[in-house]
């Protein structure tokens, strides 16, 4: 199941048009974080009022993690030198289609402020990072309208759903005990962020069941064990 | 090249948001026949103000005729029964990309009112309709987000352009050629109209050149010219 996920913004208006095209092309779970939300949002939604009635108001923006197998960040901008691993690979609204196709997932697509977009600290949260191919001379759409595009492309798939598939706050769990063990083993401190980064969006892209997720933490915990182990043998010495 | 035609649009947002999402996916010629444009138009617009300033004001909806080798109709209905033969055969946007790629042709995708979109008499005069798939439950895009739609679908596609193809004012003058033939021939006479929009869409979709346009008026110019000299025998017996 595809939701969609508003982060930030500040133009009533542009969550009601959202509803709305949500509703021309058949999805209804809308998820917002920190949103204006007024009379005039229900305007612009017309006859999808139903789905800005039942959105889902979240407090902090990882609380998405506890209800989504999956997290797509959406961008305008994908070249920034210096954050490059924050917004590659990027994908293109076909690409994310062909990708969702036939696997059965629940995904959220986050869509940020009129202004800013998602934050950094955002996009690191997301699997998969997808951006819609723009005019290189006014690149930044409308949210609203980036909202259509993207619920176009994905309405011409196939998509199914079972109870099998991790949970993203799992996935965050097991990336957790990943840093245990690379602080443990002397892993490089400048490079733990980055590659937290890319366990995220390589275990959030395979959609693993509930036992590989055992098995992987598995693992990591019994590394961690065992080398809690030899150190209290070095200890004891 | 691809243009925009708004038709009767009242709410000045929108022909903004038009606007912008024409510069984002890299579309200049927008044509405006009774729409609303004012101040909020050029808010919402944002960075494509000169699109904006740049666009052609109609005076008559087929002004548009002038212009270009096709006309393109959009609709979010596809089946009253009455009138089915105004609306088909509908194509996706999908089809309508493919259809035109690698085709050297202008062509205008004309866009109407908010709430009853392009009448009848307007879409009879277009040579091919294409409509977004949506929700049977909520069908009834915001033009705007239409527009996106369907710019991204059509910015996916390579198109070219000579001066070889006939403008869609001459198609017109053809058409009412043949209808010329259909009156002196005792073509029944409730079938006419339908039959001239069939004409008008086979016409319009083969984007004919100059050369056919000359070769097609002869065959019809010729088949008056005898049956006028058969009359005249026979008035002179």
């Amino acid at each position: 199941m595809i939701s969609v996920y508003l982060v930030g913004l500040k133009v009533p208006e542009n969550v009601g048009f959202v509803a709305r095209v949500m509703k021309n092309f058949g999805f209804e779970k809308l998820y917002l974080f920190d949103c204006e939300v007024t009379v005039k949002s229900f305007k612009t939604a017309s006859h999808a009022v139903d789905v800005l009635r039942s959105a889902k108001i979240l407090r902090k923006f990882d609380e998405i993690t506890n209800y989504v197998n999956m997290l797509v960040g959406t961008t305008g901008v994908v070249t920034r030198r210096c954050e490059r691993y924050i917004r590659k690979p990027t994908f293109s609204p076909e690409e994310l289609r062909e990708f969702l196709e036939g696997k059965s997932c629940e995904v959220a697509i986050a869509f940020g402020r009129e202004d800013y977009g998602l934050f950094n600290d955002e996009l690191e949260l997301c699997h998969m990072i997808v951006s819609i191919p723009t005019n290189p001379d006014y690149p930044v759409m409308n949210v609203s309208h980036a909202v259509a595009v993207l619920l176009y492309e994905l309405s011409k798939g196939k998509y199914r759903v079972d109870g099998e598939i991790v949970k993203a706050r799992d996935v965050e769990r097991l990336i957790e005990n990943f840093e245990k063990l690379m602080i443990q083993t002397w892993y490089p401190r400048h490079r733990i962020e980055r590659t937290k980064i890319a366990l995220r969006r390589i275990l959030g892209r395979s959609l693993i069941t509930k036992r590989e997720l055992s098995v992987l933490h598995g693992v990591v915990t019994k590394a961690l064990t065992y080398i809690e182990h030899l150190k209290k043998q070095i200890e004891s010495k």
